[in-house]
């Protein structure tokens, strides 16, 4: 099987896949878009991408490229720790703290901002284009004395010594990514899984009455299905008009939340499944 | 008055800052931490970053800040309309169509998917760490042929020309910038705005039903009170755990939306009221 990813090579979606998808090919791109491109044009049989909280992509992209133009669907969700770690040459491990420059993805830099505040005050900070391309320039220039930030598998890819570990600020914080496919599949994957969930994306009626959110919320709540997320995004066609992204804590084949749509449907409301699916957890080596 | 803003120069932060705050000294900051904290040790009076849909910054990195470090309000909100457009060195106008490479922010590059698409397939694009960057880089390798995709301060700034305007994919797409002070207060600009609104971030109490957020919005739906915008976020202390960002179209003075924050904090909620304020449309030159 083929997996795309968002690129480049040692990017923290590219250690996801790794983690998850060890024995398959795996096919890097430049974008959100060009990577949903090549699974709805069978280049790839899957599509791994960020979905929130990401470094390298940005969660509206691909939020608004599932809803408006890939009919693509959700076979599983990947969840990452987000681990930032500092860095260098292995020719300057022992002079790692007089380091002259500190590079990254600007996210990056500012998930370590704290560390970097306290321990690196006043060194210059300078941004790359991904973490991964940062560790690549340092390995090309032991003669600089410069840091990268950025995960183990960029360390381990550009030949890095790791001289402080986990130096960003929150411990909590994780990366979600969603496995996409042609076709709606459930996939199973040899890791750590919690229960089912489905992904629905709601559009209100047209007539912006307040209250309308809540009507749909209602149709939830009187069924105890519980949402992990919701979030209201703008429709594009002008400002003001919004659709939903709904997060329900169980499969699409309960008939709870095949109630809960048709009800949402009888209200005027557009109902698309993006998919029903595990959500597994990635380990950082 | 100081206004810092996330940089670099001719990012499209600044073109929103020169918008609202012409008269006014701008200062550029690498990250937006950088630029919060610059707000809160009083290097500044007022700091603009993006909160939504934007191209240079992460909307989480914002949010998170906001929710978990920074005590400062919001002001005025800057929405301004995303317009992507191909520059080329001057010398190189005649002979765009046959431009080698294409140079700029990953998400500016997936914002342009279906043109680059379309009418540049098989060319070489390549990242750069903002469409600003992109600019200047085109704007000194006059002999290299090369283009680079931004907004039309960054033509200006860099004096590229511009082959061929709004080049991006939808036409509806903003990004919204808040402005940030260390006292609540409200900034009046001289701008086109619209009514004012309120952000509320809600924590929902800590036994995790199915309904609570549903019982959230009872207390402002029986009001007539619209919510423009709601999102949930992980707090950070483990999976499952979220917050709420939710916009009230009306000011914090209204007695109905106190009423409604008294009935939440009684349901147990916290409610942090991160700023009353007027929203400003930014026109693109």
């Amino acid at each position: 099987m083929k997996i795309g990813y968002l690129g480049p090579e040692a990017s923290f979606t590219h250690h996801a896949v790794k983690g998850a998808f060890s024995d398959e090919e795996h096919v890097p791109y430049t974008t959100i878009p060009d990577c949903l491109e090549g699974l709805i044009t069978a280049q790839i049989d899957r599509a791994v991408v960020p979905l929130e909280n990401a470094l390298e992509g940005s969660v509206p992209i691909t939020v608004d490229y599932l809803y408006h133009d890939a009919d693509v669907h959700i076979t599983a969700e990947l969840v990452s720790p987000i681990q930032q770690h500092l860095m260098v040459h292995p020719e300057n491990e022992s002079r790692w703290e007089d380091v002259g420059r500190i590079l990254s993805h600007s996210h990056a830099i500012a998930q370590c901002h704290k560390y970097l505040y306290y321990r690196f005050r006043g060194r210059a900070l300078e941004t790359s284009t991904s973490t991964a391309a940062a560790a690549k320039y340092v390995s090309e220039h032991p003669e600089e004395n410069s840091a990268a930030i950025g995960n183990s598998l960029a360390a381990h890819t550009y030949g890095l010594k790791i001289v402080e570990h986990n130096i960003h600020d929150y411990h909590f914080n994780h990366t979600r990514f969603v496995v996409l496919s042609r076709n709606p599949i459930l996939d199973e994957l040899r890791l750590e899984s919690e229960a089912e969930k489905t992904t629905l994306m709601v559009t209100l009626p047209s007539d912006d009455r307040p209250g309308n959110l809540h009507q749909v919320l209602s149709a939830f709540s009187w069924r105890q299905l519980n949402l992990s997320k919701i979030e209201s995004r703008p429709l594009k066609t002008g400002l003001g008009n919004y659709f939903f992204i709904i997060d329900v804590e169980q499969s699409f084949e309960g008939v709870l939340i095949k109630g809960a749509i048709d009800e949402l449907e009888a209200l005027g409301c557009t109902v698309k499944v993006l998919g029903s699916y595990k959500k597994y957890s990635i380990v950082q080596k």
